[in-house]
């Protein structure tokens, strides 16, 4: 790399490194980006992938096939552990040191057990392909269980899934499941019938999809209602354990024996920015966001950007009150173009710009044919939900998709799943019957 | 079940099993199949699966899915270790017992190290999904690798790629490598040349493709090296570690530097082969093979059927000298349909037949546009390589994959990855960086 020209290291290739990388494309700059995986992620649609819809290479990209032409990008697989903002590096686990000018942190976010870590092997979350293969293999293999099982209130164990929270992820997954108890397996099976499977979720608030209108939180729950979901709101967990977990609510608590429990409930900044705090002193708020400049620099360290879930930050409208930036992949994507935007003014010796949110609506969906969406317009808000709420939602994924040939294929499991009820990627890798009963780690992952 | 009815139990749901099943289909008889895993592999692309050319979904079928009409089959999950010939029953390895009136034993074989499984750590077999995903990761992270190492002899010992054993699957193998580092790879590197890495195959014996003509062996040998191979014959491994492999031809002995071996060289008959033995006394081959009656069943208990590569069994043509099976997928289905065929005979109270193998001929691929075919026809041996040897061996492989879907899918893929040299599925679920040096169990697996 051309020593002379400033080296910008991006640490992430989620929404928002990707995207701050491609906004680099062309310019007089040597950029590395270091990610801990050697794909970026499509996590709109990993819940497809750990419900066995899709296959993984349909939603993840390998990073370096990205930036094959662009041609001021390296590629670096490597975990960053540690950030020096004074000598201008990043340590890797292994510990080779990476040097940079600029540096953007965009290493997103991770679940959170709220301090109970212990619930974790019971209660596996979904960020990672990994996860996705985790809960594939419990979900496929609490059905295998109770086809085996003898004993009536075991089975019935057995098919009883449980997800907890009910954001976005929470609600796809419960309505997948539903899905799939309901119209994929019946007739595959002899002994039980898949489709007394019990399907719950647990949410601790007054109601699912809290990010959306409550209008639309309520034809949500109307539909995954409808999909054969039950909904428990205002239920906390108190406890998880092999078996199932304990849920408190007004009414009391409750024990729900499960072997399949799901953890949607918590979302954590990535430990990166405990480091970035330690080497720089910047502020993190509760969820352990860095909390940053209007421009998304660290206040005192103007070399260092932070976006994506990572950064606890506001959008500056003009003549409008400061507004916090919601953590979804539009607002990942737009930090990431702003931060390489101003990193290259303040090469250029200009002034760095506000960071502002364009927003363009919100959509989640709740499962086949069913989902909501709230879109801001110039007339106003326009709402709408069920069927055709499901297409948009659909085309507009498949849309964003990275890569043309994912789109393809993606559409075209989904063409058949629709007709068929089919889920293609049903397969288990390392499934022996040994491990039918066992928590195992979410390293035994497979297609 | 209806308990009058005879129960047949089929061990393995490889093509052996899944074809002895579905003769049973419409027949007055209850049939139990049970498998480790919940899917049948179409073994002959499980290579493209490890070298990222294909995701698993489209080489793997879960099996209950492919019973789903055939109403007489019940498709469990488990692993059988033992069989008791005189209570009639399979004990699974978490204890559970499965009755059977007929038994087929279908389990296949597994690769041998001939007595060296120590070397297993550090050079994988190719057998299932997990494996696939094992070799996948250790292809494609020594490319990570070396794209951070500094140290030339370190970075030349990454990109040092070593098969052992030129048979169909080390020439598949063998033969990908070199594409992806010839033409996937090139361009998405900035510090290394991905066309500087070595492909080797090392075989102990004269030729590649032993079961080939000798002619066709020698086409092999220069299609592989046209693509990039170094092929090695006569060269016995005489040691494997974490740092590489020693090989000894008549020149003398060498050692090779490399960190992703791959052992394409033994095959062994599944374990169940010995349980069997202990059993009922039946003779092993020195494979472990079951030695069988011509009809397949067992001498002395001819409710035992042991069929495809765990039966080491002949094929009886009228006016001939009973000939060895070939450990090919045909023979396997053949052996499946006779096994049933005898046990509903045997039901009706008739006399067995003899198994015949129908030789449809041999194909092997070795690579873009490159294959050998040697088909036996009624006018002599029809026999050719090069490109249309690779479009015949794609379509026969496409068409005998298992799901229509699939095929599709499948076919999808390899038209993509034709035209761009692009492999999809190029994806690893857990590569932190840690991991990058170490030899890891084959259950970190992906998609």
């Amino acid at each position: 790399m051309g020593s002379m020209r400033p080296h910008i290291l991006i640490i992430g290739c989620g929404f928002g490194g990707l995207e701050a990388a491609r906004a680099l494309s062309g310019a007089d700059v040597d950029v590395t980006v270091v990610d801990k995986t050697n794909h970026h992620l499509f996590q709109p649609l990993l819940y497809q992938v750990a419900t066995a819809g899709l296959s993984a290479p349909s939603i993840a990209a390998p990073i370096r096939h990205l930036f094959r032409r662009q041609r001021n990008v390296t590629t670096l697989l490597g975990e960053v552990v540690a950030i020096d903002a004074q000598g201008k590096t990043a340590t890797l686990r292994d510990g080779a040191l990476l040097r940079w000018d600029h540096l953007i942190v965009a290493a997103g976010a991770t679940h959170s057990y709220f301090g109970r870590d212990d619930w974790a092997p019971f209660a596996p979350g979904l960020k990672t392909l990994a996860d996705a293969f985790e809960i594939r293999r419990r979900v496929l293999m609490a059905f295998e269980a109770a086809e085996r099982e003898d004993d009536p209130a075991r089975r019935a164990a057995l098919l009883q899934f449980v997800v907890v929270g009910a954001g976005p992820t929470g609600v796809e997954l419960a309505g997948t499941f539903a899905e799939i108890a309901r119209h994929t397996l019946p007739g595959e099976f002899r002994r039980i019938d898949p489709r007394q499977a019990r399907v719950l979720l647990v949410e601790g608030g007054p109601r699912v999809l809290a990010a959306m209108p409550e209008s639309l939180s309520e034809r949500a729950r109307e539909q995954l209602t409808a999909l054969g979901v039950e909904v428990k709101l205002g239920a906390r967990v108190t406890g998880i354990d092999a078996e199932g977990l304990d849920v408190a609510t007004s009414a009391g608590s409750e024990r729900l024996l499960s072997r399949c429990i799901v953890w949607a409930a918590g979302v954590a900044a990535s430990p990166l920015g405990r480091a970035l705090a330690e080497a720089t002193g910047c502020t993190l708020d509760r969820a352990g966001r860095v909390v940053v400049e209007p421009d998304l620099s660290l206040k005192g360290n103007p070399a260092i950007q932070v976006i994506g879930d990572l950064a606890a930050a506001q959008s500056h409208a003009p003549g409008k009150q400061p507004r916090p930036v919601p953590g979804v992949s539009p607002g990942a994507k737009q930090m990431g173009r702003c931060a390489a935007a101003n990193i290259l003014r303040r090469v250029r010796g200009e002034a760095t710009q506000a960071f502002r949110y364009a927003d363009y609506g919100n959509l989640a969906t709740i499962g086949r044919n069913s989902a909501v969406v709230d879109l801001g317009s110039p007339a106003g808000p326009l709402r709408f939900s069920g069927y055709f709420a499901w297409l948009f939602w659909l085309f507009a994924h498949v849309y964003f998709l990275i890569g043309y040939r994912n789109r393809f294929v993606v559409l075209l499991d989904w063409a058949w799943a629709y007709w068929t009820y089919d889920r293609g990627a049903r397969v288990v890798a390392n499934a022996g019957s040994a491990q039918l009963s066992e928590a195992s780690p979410a390293s035994d992952a497979q297609a």
